[in-house]
């Protein structure tokens, strides 16, 4: 057995009827301090849903749950199913109105564990030699 | 207190003499299927150094370590001080030798553990209206 790490969620990431937002926990209102200078965030949150060992022990997947993807290791993926359960979007900032951030949409389901939020810093310029399997 | 979710090592990340790399445990072999068809992952990494109550407890901090910057939120930042020790670095893909993935570089120091990998599918178009502030 190795050393496990732990993650103390941050605040909700609420996701209902088309309007998307995260709740920080009061707490943590202090590392918010400078968020309004920035378009987007990098939103960091957990497939609690997903938190089973047989589920976390998935290692690979049908990109898109589409069966014509080819089966592909869940790191060559963002999908939901992985032994770390951690999802990441990047959302543009709307509106920020003390403990909440509202977001233009995110792919959480509503009710996600809030786990890190950073900023979002574009490249300066398009990256070279890019490659994708034909599935993306 | 709340539900804590716990994290698993899945590898390491080594970053020496300029040469960085990460290395996958034996039994996540299966999740890096099609990794190859990719140039650029994401890697997140665990600041283990940090991992104390007190380093988790620091919520501002000047960015990029420079006292002329002002004082900011680490969710405003990409700082190795954070609530949840969360490190995410895009990385070029070298080289994938069995469960050796060799990178152009990471900012993460030798011996941080890896939690996650994730496929890196850049934007089609530049993001319209960013804003940064201006210690970006």
């Amino acid at each position: 057995m190795t050393a496990t790490y732990s993650l103390h969620p941050i605040g909700v990431v609420r996701n209902t009827e088309g309007r998307a937002w995260i709740e920080v926990r009061p707490e943590y209102r202090d590392a918010m301090l400078g968020l309004e200078g920035f378009s987007h965030i990098l939103v960091l949150f957990w497939f609690h849903e997903n938190d089973t060992p047989g589920q976390r022990a998935m290692l690979q997947v049908h990109p898109r749950k589409d069966p014509q993807n080819p089966l592909t290791g869940v790191f060559a993926t963002h999908s939901p199913l992985r032994p770390n359960l951690i999802g990441l979007t990047r959302c543009r900032i709307l509106a920020i109105e003390e403990l909440v951030i509202r977001i233009d949409a995110i792919d959480a389901r509503d009710g996600s564990p809030l786990i890190d939020i950073k900023c979002f810093i574009p490249d300066k310029e398009p990256l070279p030699e890019i490659r994708l399997p034909s599935w993306v």
